[in-house]
């Protein structure tokens, strides 16, 4: 019988003599492995705090005490100690648990994350609440790596934090490592701290946040009782441990780019399980983004990559290894990437700024003020635009048409395919004048021979891939490919025409002049979010031209998508082949 | 003849012997009292900058080398040194200078500001490009006050610099003031640098900034070899100037909050020149908001409130001199703002974080991720919605409905008046179960008799103005008040009918169903942007609902509105009484 198996909440780990815990961490280990390695999912740094985490609850009143997990990523044995491991096999999948911590899923889950390094501000919010609703006992821990706590927003949080009493711990998970290794002066500050080299004054002390450390994070006794010594001091303070991200299995220690997400893999070895090359299947589109830009970089001498924190997942990488001068990886700072990329173009360098769609939200301030007031010529390249899977709703990437298009200057261009999106990035660095946004989806895409030679796309004009018809489909983006597979399953393939947009901004107005007076009806697809989407953008065109003819916008619904498979959410949406057809057939009714 | 009068350019300036320098410092700040006593503008922080002005333009060779001043307040002596001293008297009136540095005004201006804490990432990115380019000479200096380095973004453009060998000068100007006095750990850290308490280490030298200082900033010689020095030095440096925002008049230093922006004043004695109370007038819509959140809060004992570094311009001071623990001034951190105030919200507290809406861009993720897909009580009180006048193109508040309207779970309130906004602010503290944006505009309301007893705004409902007539228009915010005045100056007023739609969100479908299928023509009027507007969403939901009529959607184009009065700017996009009047007049004869 396993410790594990007693475990139904925290206050059941809290029974346990402290000297069975080192069993129960090799447990809890192993369980984490077990199902990962079948189910996917976050391994790395999950494995990285089993000793952490069975110290926070074994030590603190959880879930009374508050303890958030910064980005989540590392929840993984946060949820099995707290209720939730019998259905930890279902994490990730839709209706299962979610990959992150979330408030509806667990009291033991005070607060939701996903996006990085809002722990410390939402846990300085509860600690002021606390008091202010006369609380003065419970304790207030949150847990952020190395790369979290050098963005910005948690810096501001420190500064705030360290002008109150409020009762907060924050446990620093160095490991010098976010999904790829971390950067910036503040790593190396704390990699000077490790060896010992800064011993009076301490970054963190100057700003007034008691610190400790640094402390071995997989020695259980040690940490215990460094815990227990910080749960009796007041104010806010900092315990600087030191962790290996993915602990206990070899091949996640040694690759853990790999391993933070690995797919699955053999629990016993580690190995890595290959997927079965899909016939028909074309590159990620993050490659096609990759390697072309590349490609680009070797014609273009002005064109420089930037990544925040993201060189693996934007495959920025491939600029990093080809060009290393001019690709900068500036850490988990959106907002800084893009001013930075601003100031760049000022200079007549023309930056491609890859952030994922829902990622660019950081930056959502720099890119109106900074960029597009300023007219300046900077490439935005927003991966994991649509609907994205397992990651769920703070991951989605809806909203960038609508957040995107109310602002001047902005071009907005969405490819159907790989082969458009390598031209797109061939367009745009052929001068532009000013911001383009150019969004595509996770995943693979469909054309293997897309490395075909460049065609410039001609701006603002959208495509005609079937002319004709009484009902005009305009889609955008990779939807459109699943609206060209169901046409000719329609009861009435005629009745209908199919355009690619292409983009969103500007629209292709003369295009939606010729068809708002010849069509019956209009319908619109995205894999955005309608409000204020591109059919929005449609419907605007059309009343500034003064026409009025029935129009049908399909796209993502205003509510927070869950997760799951994007086949699954899609059809959730009717955007799956058979819903889009549904609904074009029940238009040749009207 | 003065010797300003000599100054046509930063070259003619550094042709000067330097025992002249004192003497110009004394004309340049005469000359700035002189001009911003009548025409109105910032004052305190360009007269705390007048020697460092001086001093930058003569020991570095401006515009070659590049000089970035941050949020821009201080740069009016920037702007008279360096070829606008005769255009200075036109400064933030419509076609004349901009309030801020500007790319489009002068080569000595490399990137336009208004917002804070931009400087040093562009300042890198310009530095990065310089070495791209080949260019290893030009140097690249900042000028930073302690509150704008506090923000986030300013930290990650530090943790970014730390780590290259980027040729950068920052130029912290600390006068311990943004535009209200400065807050924050990092605040009293430099304060204890100041009296000298903190020797060895330092928080800068951390993260690999050289730092040098504190020096007084008024003092021309020290300054002139401080620069001196520091621009034979390589790689990312910092200067720590101590100075007085105000410097010079004896009522600036002493008031330094009101003297920010004092508007007019008399330039021997300081004594501000009152402005005629204009009969009708009310209060500011921020002191109504301000005033009435006391009311609130003294009924509520849930109600908090956030500011980020505006308690005077938000008029959240009220209730920090009320509730002084229920209040916070998290200095220049919008996002750490945004997010504190879930971590409250999840605590049982309401939060009203009372942000310009132009700087809730800054926390536009931390809106989406940390409170609305939490569903969590948070109160957005928007000021400065619409077209704010002089400050211009950085400062206007034209984006917010199309940026909050595509958020799940997100309700937008914009009241028509001051009794309406009274009444908003009442309504959603009664409990709305999710977090709510209530968008009002700068400037003076007009009903002096707000202060009328509260009355709950039914949810999601427009209320009726003038039922009947053919055409029906929807207005949302005050411009309601302006057509309200020209319906009946119409050439057939019994023709229109004039609704508030009081919510951007939910909309009032009923209604719209109803004068979708009754009227003949729909007339959208809004204060902000036109993509994704509140006119986007009348044609989204009567797209939904199938109905087909034709509307016209007024509001701001699609382009970046410049400075001017906010009567002039309203005139320009015809939303002012006869731009409306006209077109109303003319849907009568469609």
């Amino acid at each position: 019988m396993k410790l594990l198996d007693h475990i139904g909440a925290a206050e059941d780990l809290r029974k346990l003599p402290r000297e069975q815990l080192p069993r129960l961490a090799r447990e809890l280990r192993e369980f984490i492995i077990e199902v990962v390695s079948v189910k996917e999912g976050h391994l790395g740094a999950s494995l990285g705090v089993v000793e952490l985490t069975i110290a926070l609850h074994y030590v603190f009143n959880t879930p009374e005490d508050r303890l958030v997990w910064d980005v989540g990523h590392q929840a993984y044995g946060h949820k099995i100690l707290t209720g939730r491991r019998e259905r930890f096999h279902t994490i990730r999948q839709k209706g299962g648990l979610s990959g992150f911590p979330k408030r509806d899923e667990s009291l033991y889950d005070p607060f939701g994350t996903g996006h990085s390094s809002t722990s410390l501000s939402a846990l300085l919010g509860m600690a002021l609440a606390a008091r202010q609703k006369g609380n003065h006992d419970r304790q207030h821990i949150a847990v952020i790596g190395d790369a979290s706590i050098a963005s910005g927003m948690a810096f501001e949080a420190l500064n705030h934090a360290g002008e109150t009493d409020a009762n907060l711990l924050i446990i620093l998970n160095d490991n010098a490592i976010g999904i790829d290794p971390s950067v910036g002066a503040l790593k190396h500050y704390l990699t000077e701290v490790k060896k010992g080299d800064v011993s009076r004054e301490n970054l963190f002390e100057c700003l007034n946040i008691r610190y400790s450390g640094p402390v071995d994070g997989h020695d259980l006794p040690v940490l215990l009782g460094e815990l227990e010594k910080l749960k009796g001091q007041p104010g806010p303070r900092l315990l600087h441990l030191v962790t290996t991200k993915g602990k206990g299995l070899r091949q996640a220690e040694e690759d853990q780019v790999v391993y933070h997400a690995p797919g699955r893999f053999d629990r016993l070895t580690g190995e890595l399980v290959r997927r079965e090359a899909v016939p028909g299947q074309g590159p990620k589109y993050q490659d096609v983004f990759g390697h072309t830009l590349v490609e680009l970089a070797g014609q273009n001498p002005d064109i420089v990559g930037i990544t925040a924190a993201m060189p693996t997942g934007s495959s920025m990488k491939y600029l990093m290894e080809a060009y290393p001068e001019r690709a900068f990886d500036v850490g988990i700072a959106e907002q800084h990437a893009v001013t930075l990329a601003a100031g760049m173009a000022t200079e007549g360098l023309l930056p491609f700024c890859a952030i994922y769609s829902t990622f660019l939200q950081r930056a959502y301030d720099q890119v109106i003020h900074d960029v597009a007031l300023q007219n300046l010529p900077v490439v935005f390249c927003l991966d994991r635009a649509g609907l994205v899977g397992q990651d769920g709703p703070t991951h989605h990437g809806v909203f960038d048409i609508a957040y995107l298009r109310c602002v001047p200057n902005m071009a907005l261009i969405a490819p159907m395919d790989n082969v458009e999106l390598r031209n797109a990035l061939y367009t745009v660095q052929l001068g532009v004048g000013g911001p383009v946004a150019i969004r595509y989806p996770r995943g693979s895409s469909r054309e293997p021979n897309w490395q075909r030679p460049f065609e410039p796309i001609p701006w603002g004009e959208a495509r005609t891939l079937t002319a004709g018809g009484r009902i005009a489909v305009l889609s955008l983006g990779p939807l459109g490919q699943t609206v060209a597979g169901v046409i000719p399953k329609t009861r009435d393939p005629e009745a209908f025409g199919h355009y690619d947009l292409r983009f969103a901004k500007p629209l292709d107005e003369a295009l939606l002049a010729r068809l708002g007076t010849t069509c019956e009806r209009l319908v619109t697809v995205e894999d955005s979010a309608l409000a204020g989407g591109v059919g929005s953008a449609v419907l605007e065109c059309l009343s500034r031209l003064g026409i009025s003819i029935p129009v049908t916008c399909l796209g993502i619904s205003d509510n927070f998508v869950p997760h799951g498979t994007p086949e699954a959410l899609y059809r959730d949406q009717g955007l799956d082949g058979e819903g889009l057809l549904n609904q074009l057939n029940e238009l040749l009714d009207e």
